[in-house]
Order: C-alpha cells, then sequence, then structure tokens
C-alpha cells in the first residue's frame, strides 16, 4: 500500500534496496517554509492545529525527499494533558508550572482521555495520512517517562536535574509514582497515535545520559519497555523505535525493551553498536548533526563513512540513516538536501 | 615527606591501606567559607591572588579531610594568557571576547611566557605547597586543548559547539593551528605547574562528549597525550590524570596517551571501566555529584556501591574515590564530610 516502505522494511530488518533517512526535527526551523508558517502562529498553537501540524510535518518530504514523516508535535504535550501548564518559546525556554515535587502535587496531575485532552494531535495524524496519499510512512512518537519527569519536576529545562534527582533519591516512592503515572498515559498515547494512522512510534528519552547506568534501570528502561510492550501487545506488527540518547554503555539492555529499533547519538561509532547488538534490532543514527554545517565533501564524506562503518547488510540486518540528535535551526537546507540524496545513492552498495 | 600520599600512591597503582577521595570543584560556593571570600572579591581576582587562592584551596582539606588539595583556579586563565579578554560571572556565564574564528585571529594569539601571564597561578601553587606543609598531595590542572579551544572559537560556552564544529569541518587546518596553539600553551603551563610544586596534574576535557570517536581522535586525544607526555619528558614520577568525561567508548584510547589515570563520569558503570582498562591505569571517579542532594543512607549506599563495583584490589590497581563531574553550589557540606568519612572506612575493607 506505501509506495516507499524502505523505513517499515530497515526497521523490521527486511531486506531493503538502499538505506532509507529521516532526520529529527526535520520539520523545523531550518526550513524557511517552516519559518513562513511559524510567523504567524506560535509554537503550541501549531501543535494544536492540525492543518498546521500537517502542512509542516509533510515539508520535509516533499522539499528534501526524506523516507519518512514524523508527526509535528512536541514530548510536552503529555504534561499539558496531564493538567500542567506548559510554556514554550523556542529559541529561549521552556516553562512548566507548577512543578511537580509532592504527593499533592502528583495526585493532583490527571491520567486524561487521550482522545480528549490528546485529540489534535490524533488528528492531525489521520489528516497527515490522507494527504500524505501513502507517500511515506508516518512516525508517531513520544517522550519517555524520565525526561517527561524532568520537565514535570523541574518546572523546565535543566542542567543538572536537581530536583528529579533529589525525588530519586531522598523519595524513591513518589518518583516512582510519579514515573507511572506519566508512563501509563504515554502508553494509551502511543497506541491512540498507531490507532490514528502512525506507521511507527518513537520513544525519545532526550536526557537519558543525565543518569548512571543503575540509575537508568530503575528509573527509566522499565517504564520505556512498558510503553514499547504497551504497542507490541496491540499492534505486534508496528515498529517502536527507542532513542536513549549516549546510552552507549547499556544498548544490550535497551534493546532487550522488545523495540525493533535502537536510536544513537553520534558518541558511539554505529560498528560498534552494531557489534554489540548484532543484527538483533536496526539501529538508527547517526551523524554528528554539526557536520551538516561542513562543506559538501565533507558532509558526502561522514555520511559515507557512518554507512561503511555500519557496513555490509545480511538477511538480518536494518539501518536506518538519521543524525545522531535533531537537525540545527541554522543549517542550510540545500546541506540537508544533499545528504538526502547523497545517503540513497550511496548506501546501495551495501545492500 | 607527605604525611598522606594515598592519592599519589593510588595514582601510580601502589598498595593503599585505603581509598582516598577528593572531589571535582571541591574549593567551591558549597563552602560558606568559600562564599564568606567571595563575597569580598570577584572571582577572577580569587584566581589571580595567591594568598586568596590558596586560603580556598585548603580549605576542603581542613574541613572536608579529603585526600588532595587542587589549586584553586580556572581552565580560562590559559584563554586569557593568550591574549583574550575572559569575563567569568560565575552563576551566569562565561564571555571571551574576541571570538577566534579566522586565520588573523589566530594570529594575534600570543605563546605567553608562562612564567610570566601564569605567574600568579605559580605563585599560588608555591604558597600552597608551604601552607599545606605537606599534609596532602596538591594537584596543579589544565583544561584540554578541545574544551578551550571551544571556549576560544564560540566565544563562551555554547550548547552545540557551532562555531567549532564550523571550524573543524570547513577549516580542520586552521582548526589543528589553534587547537597546536593553545596546546603548547598547556603543556609548558602544566610543566611550570610541577616545577612550583603541584604533586599531580589533571587535564580536564569538559566537552570531551560533544565528538564522535573519530572527531575525538583528531581533534582531541593527539593534543592530550602531547600535554601528558610533556610533563612525563621532563617529570617522569609525577601522575598525571586525564579526564575526558563520558567518552565511555574509548577508554582505551585515553589510557594510551600514557597518563597514570582515567577520570571518569558517572555514565559507566566503574566495574565495566576496570573490565575494559584492566588495572593498566588507576581510575578516579565515579559517583554521581546528584546523590549528595540525597539522605545519608542513600549517599553511604551510593559510595559503598562505587567501591564494591571497582571492586577488591590487587597489587596493581589503582582508585581515587571523587565524583563523576564538580560538586553543586547546593550541596549541603555535611553531606561531603559524610561521604569522606564514610569512604575512607568503607573502602579498607577492598584493601
Amino acid at each position: 500500500m506505501l509506495k516507499n516502505d524502505l523505513f517499515l522494511r530497515a526497521l523490521k530488518r527486511q531486506p531493503c534496496s538502499r538505506t532509507p533517512i529521516w532526520v529529527m526535527r526535520q520539520a523545523g526551523r531550518y526550513l524557511p517554509e517552516y519559518r513562513a508558517i511559524r510567523e504567524k502562529t506560535d509554537f503550541l498553537t501549531l501543535c494544536k492545529t492540525p492543518e498546521l501540524a500537517m502542512e509542516v510535518t509533510i515539508q520535509p518530504v516533499e522539499l528534501m525527499g526524506v523516507d519518512a514523516a514524523i508527526i509535528f508535535s512536541d514530548i510536552l504535550v503529555v504534561n499539558e494533558a496531564m493538567g500542567m501548564d506548559v510554556e514554550i518559546i523556542e529559541t529561549k525556554g521552556i516553562k512548566l508550572t507548577p512543578p511537580i515535587r509532592s504527593q499533592a502535587d502528583i495526585n493532583r496531575l490527571i491520567i486524561p482521555e487521550v482522545q480528549d485532552k490528546l485529540g489534535y494531535v490524533l488528528d492531525a495524524i489521520r489528516l497527515t495520512k490522507k494527504v500524505l496519499d501513502n507517500r511515506v510512512p508516518l512516525i508517531g512518537f513520544s517522550g519517555a517517562a524520565w525526561t517527561l519527569f524532568t520537565y514535570a519536576v523541574e518546572g523546565g529545562g535543566s542542567k543538572n536535574y536537581a530536583f528529579a534527582k533529589k525525588m530519586m533519591y531522598r523519595e524513591p516512592k513518589m518518583a516512582h509514582m510519579l514515573l507511572s503515572k506519566i508512563s501509563a498515559v504515554i502508553s494509551e498515547y502511543v497506541c491512540a497515535q498507531v490507532e490514528a494512522g502512525a506507521d511507527a512510534i518513537q520513544i525519545f528519552d532526550s536526557w537519558a545520559s543525565a543518569l548512571s547506568e543503575d540509575d537508568y534501570r530503575e528509573f527509566a528502561l522499565p517504564y520505556i519497555k512498558e510503553n514499547v510492550q504497551a504497542v507490541k501487545a496491540k499492534y505486534p506488527d508496528v515498529p517502536v523505535i527507542v532513542f536513549s540518547k549516549d546510552c552507549n554503555t547499556i544498548l544490550s539492555e535497551i534493546a532487550d525493551t522488545g523495540c525493533d529499533a535502537v536510536g544513537l547519538g553520534w558518541g558511539i561509532d554505529i560498528k560498534k553498536a552494531r557489534t554489540i547488538l548484532g543484527d538483533r534490532v536496526c539501529l538508527q543514527g547517526n551523524m554528528d548533526p554539526t557536520v551538516l554545517y561542513g562543506t559538501p565533501e565533507k558532509i558526502k564524506a561522514e555520511a559515507a563513512k557512518v554507512l561503511r562503518q555500519f557496513g555490509q547488510h545480511t538477511a538480518q540486518s536494518g539501518h536506518v540513516f538519521n543524525l545522531g540528535h535533531g537537525i540545527l535551526p541554522d543549517v542550510d537546507p540545500a546541506n540537508l538536501k544533499l545528504l538526502v540524496e547523497f545517503v540513497k545513492e550511496e548506501s546501495a552498495k551495501y545492500h
């Protein structure tokens, strides 16, 4: 049914003619076409207006030729749906009020009806699927519980996660109660996204690397596993990608959540990751996003290196080319276009 | 000659009766005694006034009972000595002017006479050694070339290192020219610190984890090796610690610089690091600094875990207990004191 299903085939580790590519934050500020829409509307309104969210979701498919679309939204819509007031000033910072720091604060958070409180995301997915007309798959996503927990407890972004860690270390039961509550919403939310038409799900654990291995095992991984298993129980054919950025020492345990793909930051050579994980999951990544500041020759050389480091494909292997984190707002779109075209061409030799 | 030489013995992997402990930023804002001095003087003036630098350097030795002192200073004194204007507002941010972005900018930077431009650090070391009166060893330090390069090129702190990476990817020769110039000063500077009395040297590569493995191999490691070898050539008995925070995938290559100890962030279980490195270097680290926000029981449990994870000592092993990064300014000093006392007592069972 999909005209280009390479992305899903790679996630399922089925034979592909070449490596598919999409990039995190591909619907974003680096595109003048995105900025034109943002001039007329603020960030959260854009997330909440399905027609506009659909439009910016499809922009990189049409303008850049990526092999997958990802629904335009923000991980913090989950916090908002649970009853927090969320302010996002895209260039400046994030504020959530009130910060969640006591049992009473946790009790006040609701477990919302996803169809009700996050219906606008589901509407945007349905509309995008329709307009995409099966050109490429559509990715749904959520932040992971630990990352959303840090925003809730800190009341915004954070350097050292002081309040989040204080709760974990002084009131671990309370921390788990909040994490469980968030995780329950995430599970419902990602399943509802699949129901609305999302072809794959990515769980973003952006602040994963702030935790020690054991803290990650206690406060992050079990919830990710819960979310992955929630999707798998209802939709066994829908691939799930877990992106626990820079958790390079516990890749194997991330794969053990039952996900189909492990997303990598650029801190590890993808060859090493493949050596550790074998071909039991697909790997997604992992070029340094700042390489897109480089010359065309440098961009091609670095992309070629990622493909070469991943190496030859087998009947069980899967690789989705991506950056190791989001594309930066001041990148020249021509450089992304060049990357996409180069990866499409160059990767064929490894398949 | 030293009354307590455990820190140096651990770095040299000689038998110790227990594990020595110091913590990064131990002379700092969490101590009311430090804040009392800072109320009367700004940060850089404190660095440049040997009597005051000596006083805050010794505070944690007397108040906390740590097994080593580290000279109070800042990594950016090297940038300043090379001709940049450096402003440090401890709670707000760092500004270096002008940012170094062209060949002409690089040419204008000087390779200073360390005795002249950084004489105040050497004076502070001499004075501190005298007043310490051999109670514990004194650590000298420098930022690594890559980290100082990012400050120079960005003109301050940075989130994505856009300008630094642009130079690396578009003008790699120019980047290497700047890195070489900085590295030459670092080598002179750390040797001068030893000459003035420093008993060990630590190289801080604070922003190490912003680089891919290959970029780290090209733009960071060779300069660290140059600095380590500069010390070793002149002072073979003086231990050098390399702290390339969160470079957990290339620990073995860090050890190959010829350093005596590898500093670890808290992102890797120290047992894994020891498995990778064997006992060919001492390991320094690696408790999450935010554990000091925890209850006394939690602090002891986590410290005990680091010691247990490191495991039993052999005739060739070395472990210096430390946090995985600097102690945070809002930590209760009583919690550090508790940690120091606990590590001293608990660690004996592993020796």
